[in-house]
């Protein structure tokens, strides 16, 4: 066994200056014509409604190509960024692979995801724009933990809205966030009228993500100071996560290699666009073939067997509509560990990146996921969350596919973060009882019925 | 605010080539005098009784400065060193301090502590003597996480005997030893004669870490090819962790500082050791007045209470003795989520530094030390284990003197591992219902009234 490098490391200095907007590279439709006429209105107060400060807005609806981290956001990077960059030899021997293997590790960060870009650089604009509280619903716990984290860097106070049965289930989730300050309200509570109203049919109510989200939405509203911070899916989410696809830029000319193939798990697309929009625009410039792949959920493959469509982004019907792939804002995904990747939709972005088979998707089932995070943590001893290990089972199915064909090929994928606590869902791979949840043609085809007139919805594209 | 450096980052061809071995700058009597005897007659089975690998055993009872590390061991290491070592900036404005805080991070590799290093060596050492099975007993989990992984690594089975209460109220560190292929047995159990006993007599006990190891070494008998594997207090596991001072010892350098206090948490002294003994030989060389603190539980306090004396190190007394500070080989320590810190005997050459004055020792209450955790995490991000929370109290004191004696002192502090999967220790303390346990000066006299008779134990000193 001859030494083989592992690890490919940057220094603090080298945390990148900029994101990327890929919206200088694509033309995507616009999708926030309404919340741009009320931009005008709102710009005294610095802040968009509902909930946008005007700075941050601005830097994702741009065309510009690169947008200046701020100093201080940057600052925060360099505390724990570049993150490393591992080529997985183990994992490749174990597969006996010609391909090679390099992934990006997320989840080096105390919040312990990629979540954390993004949260630092929101509460950043928000602090600056006189935002005193930040509020968000929270199902898997991952946004909600980074959230408090990064509100706290910045002075500002959290409250999070936790869904009843994971408030239950995952109490080291909940412990995160107190212990970084945040108020965790589990959800549906007598905080909100929603909780009242939700509680006062059904007191025993487990809760669900649009609840919780609802009442964070309704919470922020009633405060002055008070604004709802999402995690994903809005384009300047997508734009603070590029950081990850630039490191990883620099790191695979490092290597001295460049990817054939560049893949990460699909909730609603800020983790996939962070490691794959840099790439994406390096494409561009070079001609080269990369295949850029999302991988989504079958309990959840808004991708693959969703529409390109208007929609809402919540259950209830209330936000503005946004053209996207969506299973239909009505679509309750079967429960599943992978809770980051339950969202009906993919970010608009994304979906017009698909649309134009820019990028390529695929779907798996539970056991296949867990079967490949399982093979990852024995060879490469990190436990992969649960949505990451959607990246790694295909990138595992990749390298098996160059064995078969006996090609080399070079594959990166993102570990958005770590599993350690997820590892209940392993103790249930392991232990053989993990279902696999196939959502029907039936459920999916009722569901896009239930979508909004597309007529009237796309009067603003 | 100034742009701060964070991060002092080494490459990973700068992980150490050598470990240090302090035997060569201390005289320390040898406690191992029954078990070299028994050396010589089992070198032709490479093995020594009870279960160390000669070439093991021979690198850590001699006088040679500095020690190779097996190539194979190294590129392991590879795989996540050098570790980071950070300038705590954050926690320094929180506490308005003039003294400038460092510390190194061991939590970065998947089995989350520096217990890798050494576990990984062991099982190197271990598989080239021709063994295939290595078994311990485990209570908190930490060195049965990582001696699962290395085991792992080396293709090595490995069983761990996990303290039935803990086995219980832990279930992610029973997945996370499972998840690496290990087999978890609660303790007591019916795999062995003394477990067979214990349940005959008390069939729903909780179990205890001396039952688990004594049915760990039991078990290990029992198999052709099977060693009990330790993680601390011998030598070689001292000799090990000294990649971490190793390693620090640069980054100080890169940072432009030499730490005029080094402060690691005291168990049985592994972790202490590893970042202390190389500082020690740079004080040595340079004369430095650097001071070297073990931090200790207020609840098992064998430096700060106990008494330099030949004892054993199991509670049933069926070990060779070994001269160190102890508080007597049946002390039972309160339960306390710094399951690590347990043990009541230091080891035995950190015992011998102790009792010349070269080092000093501190102890500290549950709520004292979380206190400390609580703020480290929310300062600087990272959630201690419980165990490491002991250094960073005893940093914090530190830097509150230096502001109250208005002076810049350097501390260097070692953060062991992260406390992701002990976060209910961290629900507790938030709550207010963490119990402190004291000690009283009675149960320490009685316990130390009951060790081995000095003068027949001091025979072979």
């Amino acid at each position: 066994m001859k030494a083989l490098r592992n690890q490919y490391l940057l220094h603090a200095d080298d945390v990148p200056t900029h994101w990327y907007n890929i919206l200088a590279d694509v033309d995507v439709p616009t999708t926030d014509v309404r919340r741009a006429r009320s931009a005008a209105a709102e710009r005294e107060t610095g802040l968009l409604a509902p909930n946008i400060p005007l700075s941050m807005y601005r830097s994702s609806v741009g065309k510009d190509r690169f947008v200046e981290i701020p100093r201080q956001v940057r600052e925060h990077y360099q505390r724990w960024r570049p993150t490393p960059l591992f080529r997985a030899h183990a994992l490749e021997q174990a597969l006996d692979t010609p391909a090679h293997l390099y992934y990006k590790f997320e989840g080096t960060n105390g919040a312990g995801s990629h979540k954390l870009n993004s949260a630092l650089a929101q509460a950043y604009f928000y602090k600056n724009a006189g935002v005193r509280e930040l509020t968000t619903g929270t199902g898997a716990g991952q946004w909600g933990t980074a959230l408090a984290m990064a509100a706290q860097a910045f002075d500002l106070d959290c409250t999070a809205f936790m869904v009843r049965c994971s408030f239950d289930q995952k109490p080291y989730r909940r412990v995160m966030m107190e212990l970084h300050g945040a108020r965790v309200v589990p959800s549906p509570s007598p905080v909100t009228s929603t909780g009242r109203a939700v509680l006062g049919s059904t007191p025993d109510s487990p809760g669900s993500l649009a609840i919780a989200s609802s009442e964070a939405l309704e919470h922020a509203r009633s405060l002055p100071g008070g604004r709802y911070a999402v995690g994903s899916g809005e384009n300047h989410v997508l734009l603070h996560q590029t950081v990850i696809g630039e490191e990883a830029l620099r790191q695979m000319e490092l290597a001295g290699e460049f990817p054939d193939v560049v893949i990460a798990a699909m909730g609603t697309g800020s983790n996939f666009a962070g490691l794959a929009f840099p790439f994406y625009r390096e494409k561009l410039r070079s001609g080269a073939a990369t295949r850029l792949v999302a991988v989504e959920p079958d309990a959840c493959p808004k991708l693959t067997r969703g529409r390109y469509a208007w929609d809402y982004n919540d259950v209830f019907g209330t936000t503005p509509m946004t053209k996207m792939y969506t299973l239909g804002h009505t679509f309750v995904p079967p429960g599943m560990h992978a809770g980051g990747l339950r969202y009906h939709g993919a970010a608009p972005l994304v979906s017009a990146l698909y649309e134009r088979r820019a990028i390529e998707a695929v779907a798996y089932g539970q056991n296949a996921v867990f079967e490949a995070g399982t093979l990852f943590a024995r060879t490469e001893n990190l436990v992969p969350a649960p949505e990451s290990a959607h990246a790694v089972r295909a990138a595992v199915d990749e390298a098996m596919r160059a064995r078969a064909e006996r090609r080399s090929t070079v594959i990166l994928f993102n570990v958005s973060g770590h599993g350690l606590l997820d590892l209940s869902a392993y103790d249930q791979y392991l232990a053989g009882v993990l279902p696999d949840h196939a959502v029907s043609d039936e459920q999916i085809a009722a569901s896009l019925a239930r979508l909004p007139d597309a007529d009237d919805a796309g009067a603003g594209s």
